[in-house]
């Protein structure tokens, strides 16, 4: 056995209350290495001098990557209190204690010695990540106020273009999109399905994108105002449909009155302390044109990436956390927002985003604080930061399988299951997925056009633990580059849309919301996946219920023909109904939905049984093995 | 290579602020199985396109335990912001890719992926770990009030024994210690040498030991009173001795206000939400006697332990929250004490101990924060908790093979080196060490009366990093079994103390002092551990300065003849002086110090010289043999 790839690491991902009574234990062990995990566990209190470690209690598979298997168990300790180790049987028979104390001979000399065992030393509610119930059921759907529809031709600001008037936006261009554009389109996306909006930020900016904030506290004039946003949070309210603002609190821009008023008075500023000023006076860039001002390189203060037009707040400045945090609750306390998406927010400090989210959900108990963060994201995800982050990271293997085509479909599981495994299940079941965003290119375009391709990917991302979002336009066929591109004007001539992506869009939200408690907490396997052929089987199940999908990229619709009925048979002994049943099916993939007959029950019941039978004897067995001192 | 062992955590104690400009990156390998790493980083915003990762930066093996290898960087980033990734390569020379996305080939195609890298999105002061200092230079002294010093008969508690009456005193005895003959004995602490008290718990409370409080205000009228406390502190304080004081918050006594509340008006009381209280009315354990009351099984409370006379305060409430913040914020304002010790502290949750850390340290920026947790204690130990923790689990590694004898030396090597990986380098500086203390059998006791033993074990905590303490009396040679045998009275008979221990004691807490830079920043290196001959020799070096240790169980004097001097001459090109100027030597060890001559310096540096350009031309080869795509 490898016992140099075990890892367990207390209060983390590894160990959590997931609910009530259900506490989640997860190991990891190298792939295919280890045969079986009990878990040790017992009131600490209570243990010594206790055989309990012969008690053992049998862990189960939940995943696998290329590298690892991971092992869970949901368990409940009365005293909510416990002390555990791990009794790792390998594959080659070999018998380890693996502990707090590192990873010993399974034997009684170092069993018995209470001090070795990992510590769950009391369970507190007021500890465990606890994530909006409604989010479980949301489908998002991005907003980027400037492109999505003009509604009030009236605030349009100075040198609008005619909507849609380039085949490719630049970065400086104005469409005049607002929220009553919005408000009168509601109507559209109720049909569409889709039960929650991301808007891209809304607050008095200079650029059309809005990121380089001038006041929080005022809607952009070539939005609306407070009040027309009032109306669009009540009226999606009334249809069901949340609303998520975008919180641009990482930097100011350079037209706020904060850094216009450091320009002017350099050191004597009051503001000076509410941005990182290397030294005075600060460079002054406001000669530059948006495009240069993009890419000055280095400037003498901190600023969002190399762009100097937008300084960094310091977050470690009380009077900055004051004011930002003001911002933030105004919004939920003023408009009922149901979210916050927090841009940049992985470089701004993890001591500001405690605090953030301590006051926010204390005015709102379920808001949905999600984090724009790109990479692996543990540290902000332990349920006193932020709730869920932009899972691109998660994503990505989508990507890199499906669009990309850089790694095969073995890869992408691997790869999948992996970023699943960095977080709690709770947090995976809230997490913002997404194809596509105004920072990448459009999905179409990264499918190089191969609508099928998109379809699939879509599909494969609805299928998996998380909270689907569409970027708009992506449902009636946008394509385009990476920005400005992706930020093209909405199609609004139905004759222009591709219809037929619409119906294959709505047909997606609707399944997503018929099975959303499979889709949400069902359990992921991956029963058959097949690199050569391109084939990619795997079944979401709670209680019951399973939803069965497959995957095919290589061989369009005959790939049905090459479905493993014998694999199916054996996986779910009732196979005939498959055929017939598609509740989803393109030519990429296919998805049926199955209950379990009494026959199958009883088939699962028996083998339970017998498994607990085998191990009772193999404990009694090894007890009697053990070195007795 | 042993892919599957690679384990790096991104913002954690495998990547944190050190100090400014001084940022760690560690990596886990298997032991012994990879060659070399190295740190490919930079920037995010400008990575792309670039061929960065061409110039990688090699990292340094740090430790190693009997499964892994600990590879470490001390890096700076002019932007404050990384992406990384790990070029490692294996003994068998194959070379991976370690990133955020998992193990791939050291490839071009995966290398070149910007959002494969971790991330370190932005280094902010506000979220280190930050230690205070004092701390570093601190030898702690435990004091258990009762059994230290009567300096004031006219207070003791009714029933009081004479001093020292029972060679084992009992669970319930008291023996009149106090406050005022602590003060009068503050001579004798400092001429021992120690320059930190740690006093139980002093405030008003039923028992002997005061962990059942019913008063946190007051100082217990068997111990003095507040003035005489103040008089303590700055008494203390004038001789350059710091306070901490024990917190116990876990729960309260039995016959504290709140509890009587609770059992009088049951669920009418104001107090009965402080508790965690199953049903009412609760279970009224008034007529057992302690020792019944200290094993009574489950009532329909929550207690500490199954310790019916110590309900657990419930810390998810407001108020008690708030009570219990108000209680630590005075005693520091009031008292200027210097630090706090948190009994039970892992049965408290986490939301708890984080305001209190906030609210504390904005009191008195350099209050010591320190946790009683026995067993690892990584989530309260990332800056936002705790400093420290009592680290027993570090200590037990000494113990199982000092004291114990359950485990070799290279063992403990191994179990130290785990634990030590567990903590930031800053966490480990200030963590506290000991070998007994009021909840375990006494040094002496556990070395079975073996003196040199305990001069061993004492000399060898000595030499680790972090703060190690005495338990009173452990300097003159007190002995005793767990707990209530641990807490007998002190001696203060010169007679009847041993003088050799004192003396030793002494000389171990001046060298300790002396040394206090190397032995707190020292680097740690484990240059000869021999289980067959129960040797351990290891060095701390800082700068140019060593000391170099050697330990000896087997052989007793003898050892010194066996010393590898050809080992130490490679290893310090210099040798002949360690046999005049030994700084410490006692039967079981011996300690040199050693200044880098001019000539090892420059042997030194062109080794350095030779490792780069290896390194380079090793790196030109690769580079020439990767595939592009």
């Amino acid at each position: 056995m490898n016992t140099a790839a075990l890892y367990h690491r207390t209060e983390s991902e590894h160990a959590y209350l997931y609910e009530k009574d259900h506490f989640h234990i997860r190991l990891r062990t190298q792939a295919g290495d280890v045969a079986q995990v009990e878990l040790l566990s017992g009131d600490p209190y209570t243990i010594e001098g206790d055989k309990w470690y012969e008690n053992g209690k049998e862990m189960r598979k939940i995943a696998s990557t290329n590298l690892h298997d991971y092992w869970l168990i949901d368990t409940h300790e009365q005293t909510n209190r416990m002390s555990y180790g791990f009794h790792v049987t390998g594959r080659d028979g070999i018998e380890v204690f693996y502990s707090d104390q590192g990873v010993y001979p399974y034997d009684e000399a170092f069993l018995q010695e209470a001090s070795f065992y990992f510590r769950i030393p009391y369970i507190h509610e007021i500890d465990a990540f606890k994530a909006p119930e409604w989010v479980k059921n949301t489908i998002w759907y991005q907003v980027f106020p400037d492109r999505f529809e003009n509604g009030d031709a009236s605030i349009d600001p100075e040198g609008t273009l005619p909507w849609g008037d380039k085949e490719n936006p630049s970065r400086d261009d104005f469409y005049g999109g607002d929220l009553r554009g919005l408000i009168n389109r509601l109507d559209y996306l109720e049909d569409l399905g889709i039960n929650g909006i991301y808007l891209c930020p809304i607050f008095k900016a200079s650029s059309n994108h809005k990121y380089d904030t001038i006041d929080y506290y005022e809607v952009d004039p070539g939005f609306g105002d407070k009040e027309t946003f009032k109306e669009l949070v009540d009226k999606a309210h009334e249809r069901g449909i949340k609303i998520m603002l975008d919180a641009v609190f990482n930097h100011l821009g350079w037209h706020s009155p904060q850094w216009q008023d450091v320009l002017k008075h350099q050191e004597a500023s009051k503001y000076k302390d509410w941005f990182y000023i290397h030294s005075f006076p600060v460079d002054n860039l406001g000669d530059l044109t948006t495009e240069e001002l993009e890419d000055v390189g280095r400037v003498n203060y901190e600023t969002f990436a190399f762009t100097g037009h937008m300084p960094k707040l310091n977050t470690e400045n009380q009077e900055v956390q004051d004011y930002l945090l003001a911002i933030a609750k105004y919004w939920i306390e003023a408009f009922d927002i149901d979210g916050w998406r927090l841009d940049v927010a992985n470089e701004v400090d993890h001591f500001f985003w405690k605090k953030f989210f301590k006051e926010t959900t204390a005015v709102k108990e379920d808001i949905y604080i999600l984090g724009e963060i790109w990479h692996s994201s543990q540290k902000w995800l332990n349920g006193d930061e932020f709730h869920a982050v932009m899972n691109y990271a998660f994503n990505d293997n989508i990507e890199n399988y499906f669009l990309k085509k850089i790694i095969t479909p073995s890869r992408m599981v691997s790869g999948l299951n992996a970023q699943m495994m960095l977080y709690r299940q709770q947090t995976s079941e809230v997490m913002f997925n997404l194809l596509d965003s105004h920072d990448t290119p459009r999905l179409l375009t990264k499918a190089k056009g191969d609508k099928e391709l998109v379809k699939s990917a879509l599909a494969f991302m609805f299928a998996q633990k998380g909270t689907p979002c569409i970027f708009y336009g992506t449902e009636i066929g946008l394509y385009g580059e990476m920005d400005p591109d992706c930020r093209k004007c909405m199609i609004w001539e139905e004759e222009l849309q591709d219809q037929e992506m619409l119906d294959f869009t709505k047909n997606l939200i609707a399944f997503r919301k018929h099975y959303q408690k499979i889709l949400t907490y069902g359990e992921v396997e991956w029963h058959d996946v097949r690199d050569d052929e391109q084939l990619i089987g795997f079944k979401r199940t709670l209680g019951n219920e399973s939803l069965i999908f497959y995957f095919n990229q290589d061989k369009d619709d005959a790939f049905l023909d090459m479905l493993p009925r014998d694999a199916v048979l054996s996986l779910e002994a009732a196979t005939v109904h498959y055929d017939n049943q598609a509740v989803l099916h393109e030519n990429g993939f296919v998805v049926y939905y199955h209950v379990d007959t009494e026959a199958e029950k009883r088939m699962r019941t028996e083998q339970k049984r017998q498994r607990t039978k085998e191990r009772m004897k193999r404990m009694k067995v090894q007890s009697s093995h053990l070195v007795r001192n």
